[in-house]
């Protein structure tokens, strides 16, 4: 019986019996101990995700060189406010980096093991912690610089920019600047499997059921026919339309990647990222291929602002790369049939990424696709929906 | 960044980034397909999850006889109350069975699709389903039966009963019965090949926490040191003090299987099951053993009541087997390290379950374990923690 009021419950550590874990009458395989233990710590936000994300050599590297490179210009005696400070590392690099004084905000009870972090590596004169969400918090004072590291799968998954916006309107100086200060959503065609196989799943899923339904009808006398249609749905929706996290082998763009949102973090509002909006087009640059679908991704720049330009310019990207993967992924939405296409040919694009309804957190994302043949002859403007989770 | 408040979000469906997907510079193995595709409709509490319930041919075989088995004397005529229908599969089972008048109650969005149900399986002027959790819902008038699949893991899981509870107290005619009327929690000594991999999955966590350490060290100056015991309390609790679900084979059972808990659903209070305590001894039935833990499972019975006692008795039970594995499998307490054991040797156990204080659906469960040998030698007592999530 599911127990658990799904409209958002008071205990989200318990889910119901986990279907995944047995049904039917036969044992099903033991739970993939890598996904399990992802799960678990997810749900609780413990050390484990931490670790993941101070693992993650690109996203480190980008901050660390950012502060450090910067560090006599940007840091050096400044007052720097860090949104979201996990662990703290950020915050610890600031006063490490010369800052006279750092608040270190944090929602979560990882706040306390930042306090403990940042008294083991004796910088607590410097950096204060402070427990609690950014638009409650209060500050003694107005700060140079705002660092964060806020960016969500395809950059606004989680639309923790909203508090670095926040932050921002209400504590940076007026010649402040945020670290990055920069970002783009990128997009390009890719080939993949993925798709194939999506389909086949949810083929699958569909077969199963109507025997299922069958099955249920002989033995037990109920008819469960009329829930095909939302099974359908779920079933489409989990398999067809949502966006999977992927890391995407460059040689898998087949056509020209293009930037459809550029963002200064100096001046963007809330109302600036709430819809993403983009018309492009992408160029084929592979020889009789198949679109299967886009791949999405983001990069960051740490310019200092223009005033006192950054000496160093660095940049994080999560582009699809062999050597330097990131946890981010890229975050793929496949087309289903895929499209085939030559060199030459021109995909044309109308996207649109919004906020779920639901859960602001989550996107809801629409592709209208026309391939226009370098004969040209142009396909039939096709559309799809897809659902970042 | 962890972003999402742990201590119970808006958002249930947003997980921050999800760890086990990526993470470090090298690509991890895609996400199981089973694990996945179970813990999005375990969120959500999809049909999915319905369909696997109703697929479980051990679960579905108990309630089906029980109901048509019994239909003359326990339902025909009869006003019955489903507390938590689920897909409603149960509500029109008792109307087939020539139920007067069946209340279907279900708190998810999940009553919609019983609605539907109901009605094409032809029973709509006999079941109503109610939109609404058992504590709040009014009914015209008082029950002869109350049947509910209530049962979590290890019986108690999810503490559902306390619904049924109120149902009972509250719409149960003084000569009314249960479906199903008694429920037991059994506990066995098992021998088990997880407890060895658990603790060298804690180890190799640990050594790979060593290594993060040392490497934040010597490439960007920050000392984690400090966290190592707070991560060591994560692991630990993840990898040893965890129970395991697991449909564990009967001859990995190496003692005698004791009843720890009988409840009669017609009497019992949620006082009577907010905490489990038990005293009991197993004999050790295998020769030159380990016992491994113990694994704990329930069975309940459909009895009707003493006035009217069912013709049939039905027996539903989630114990080890060859054959009848069901959805519930069994939750597996692992001792770290196991105990040597011989033929006639007895294990004595002192067993309590308590409800868990931040989430009261889940548990938090004590053994103190003591090996008396056939030589009239002792171990001394252990005692071991665990939490059943």
């Amino acid at each position: 019986m599911v127990l658990m009021d799904q409209d958002g419950g008071a205990a989200p550590a318990v889910a119901p019996r986990n279907p995944g874990e047995g049904g039917g009458a036969a044992a099903r395989p033991a739970v993939d101990k890598e996904v399990d233990f992802a799960n678990y710590f997810c749900t609780y936000g413990y050390l484990y995700h931490q670790k993941e994300m101070l693992s993650d050599r690109v996203r480190m590297d980008a901050y660390y060189n950012a502060v450090f490179d910067n560090a006599a210009e940007h840091f050096r005696g400044k007052v720097v406010l860090d949104v979201g400070t996990g662990s703290g590392i950020l915050a610890i690099w600031c006063a490490q980096a010369g800052a006279k004084k750092v608040y270190a905000v944090e929602a979560t009870k990882m706040s306390e093991h930042a306090r403990e972090l940042v008294k083991a590596n004796q910088v607590e004169d410097i950096v204060e912690v402070i427990h609690g969400s950014m638009e409650d918090v209060e500050l003694p004072e107005k700060v140079d610089v705002i660092i964060s590291e806020w960016m969500g799968y395809f950059l606004l998954r989680e639309s923790m920019f909203d508090s670095v916006i926040c932050a921002r309107d209400r504590w940076l100086k007026p010649d402040g600047m945020m670290y990055p200060s920069h970002a783009r959503m990128w997009l390009a065609p890719i080939r993949s499997g993925l798709g194939e196989q999506k389909k086949n799943d949810f083929n699958s899923a569909m077969a199963d059921w109507y025997s299922f339904v069958d099955e249920t009808e002989a033995h037990y006398g109920v008819n469960m026919g009329v829930l095909t249609k939302t099974f359908h749905e779920e079933h489409e929706k989990y398999f067809l339309q949502t966006s999977l996290w992927n890391n995407v082998h460059p040689n898998q763009i087949v056509g020209s990647s293009v930037v459809i949102e550029e963002i200064d973090c100096l001046t963007a509002t809330v109302d600036d990222i709430r819809t993403v909006t983009a018309e492009f087009s992408s160029s084929v640059e592979t020889d009789r291929t198949h679109i299967s679908g886009f791949a999405g991704w983001f990069d960051v720049h740490f310019r200092g602002n223009a005033q006192n330009p950054a000496r160093h310019e660095v940049e994080l990207t999560t582009a699809p790369s062999v050597d330097d993967c990131t946890h981010w992924g890229q975050q793929v939405f496949l087309l289903h049939p895929p499209i085939r296409a030559c060199v030459g040919d021109t995909v044309h694009v109308s996207f649109t990424m919004s906020r779920s309804k639901q859960y602001h957190r989550l996107m809801d994302v629409e592709f209208t696709t026309t391939l226009h043949a370098s004969s040209g002859k142009s396909l039939q403007p096709r559309t799809a929906k897809f659902y970042i989770e």
